[in-house]
């Protein structure tokens, strides 16, 4: 199955000026979409932090979502950090200058055309018929940080990311986890291609545990289910998810 | 300045399983208490990865926030993972097995039991006259993933997280980002310590661009919003925040 990286950038996300709203978007369309998303990170506005990550990330994973930092102002650092993650010149592109002086009333600045600077062998993807195509540098596609432009652009982009959904179900119990660890470990050690978890609630009384099964193994997951429902007493409220 | 970062562990988090509400909740926190936050990051419950941030965090960071992964299952990893990062033994801890056998009805399983098996040399934080007090290994608090639980436990140690508060004002816009660009990359070189940022808003029209500024220098923060506004024509809903 395809794997995910998330780099989430801008100072005014960690300081809390802005809530992240593109993580939360991700994190539900990738499970939708049958992608492993392995890892979120928020990052400040730093070029040698962002390249940092996003060379290990895109190292590490098949996928990597990078959201913000591609503005024309001095805090705009998203390209310049994926050039420097890859070793490669930052270059203005001929084909986004000239999608910005034919969108332009007036001709652009300078500022204007560090939206154009990106690094060199970065591709365009034009999925959508959009009038500003998509940045993409090997495996890291890079999207704006304004959640309705961040959103538009991932899902004119969303059909190469493919994979095959997850199916959860659950139970949920009136046991407490210590007297429920030892069947779901050995539940987990037997059905390793299930995903096992527990999550005991607190908001609600009488307090109860909820135990997810997940996988893309239908018959191992049905097993799985069928010995902890003998082993766990659940309290009415189970069911798929 | 203290600075921190916030370690996220768990796979219901990145499968959607459940928000993350704890993430959100630090951002805030941090901010009111004037602690620098420069790092979140949302990690799968693999000992390794956990550990490998955990190293990295802690020597880059004044503090650092773990949540989650704490309980008594299988997938709870959080205590192995930080004994991994400082090359420390797991042991069980006296006093947290003492408090476990006293507020247990049945004698504690082997389950249970992992709930008190922490980094060697880790210390126990009793502020607030918790029952169970908070585990921190160095400068690693370590929390439940529980909202309610993590909330309580934070609140009852954030007395120990104070710097001084960043104070943030900020313009609002009709100019383009483009147009602006120059006179924020001139303010940000001549008050290099007010930090500028510029969003540009297009959900409502007409479009706005929002420009803050934030430091803890208040003269150099006023010297810097008096040149901008000279610069920069406002729409009428600027303001502190």
């Amino acid at each position: 199955m395809p794997s995910a990286a998330v780099i989430i950038i801008g100072n005014e996300i960690l300081s809390g000026k802005f809530a992240d709203e593109n993580g939360p978007y991700l994190i539900r369309r990738l499970r939708e979409l049958g992608v492993d998303l392995g890892r979120i990170v928020v990052l400040p506005d730093v070029i040698e932090i962002i390249a940092a990550e996003v060379r290990a990330a895109s190292a590490a994973f098949d996928h990597v979502f990078t959201s913000g930092g591609v503005g024309p102002t001095h805090d705009d650092l998203t390209f310049p950090a994926i050039a420097a993650a890859f070793d490669r010149p930052l270059e203005r592109h001929p084909v986004l200058a000239r999608v910005l002086e034919e969108r332009a009333k007036t001709p652009p600045n300078v500022a204007a055309y560090r939206m154009t600077e990106v690094p060199a062998g970065a591709e365009l993807w034009w999925d959508g018929n959009v009038v500003y195509p998509l940045v993409v540098m090997r495996n890291v596609a890079i999207f704006p940080g304004v959640p309705e432009l961040f959103r538009m652009k991932f899902e004119a982009v969303a059909h190469r990311f493919t994979g095959v959904p997850v199916v959860c179900t659950r139970l949920v119990t009136l046991l407490g986890e210590p007297e429920i660890a030892g069947a779901l470990t050995e539940a987990s050690e037997r059905w390793p291609m299930v995903a096992i978890g527990s999550y005991p609630r607190f908001e609600t009384r009488p307090h109860t545990v909820i135990v997810t099964m997940e996988g893309r193994d239908a018959p191992a997951l049905a097993a799985c289910e069928a010995w902890l429902l003998e082993r766990i007493p659940t309290s009415g409220s189970s069911g798929s998810t």
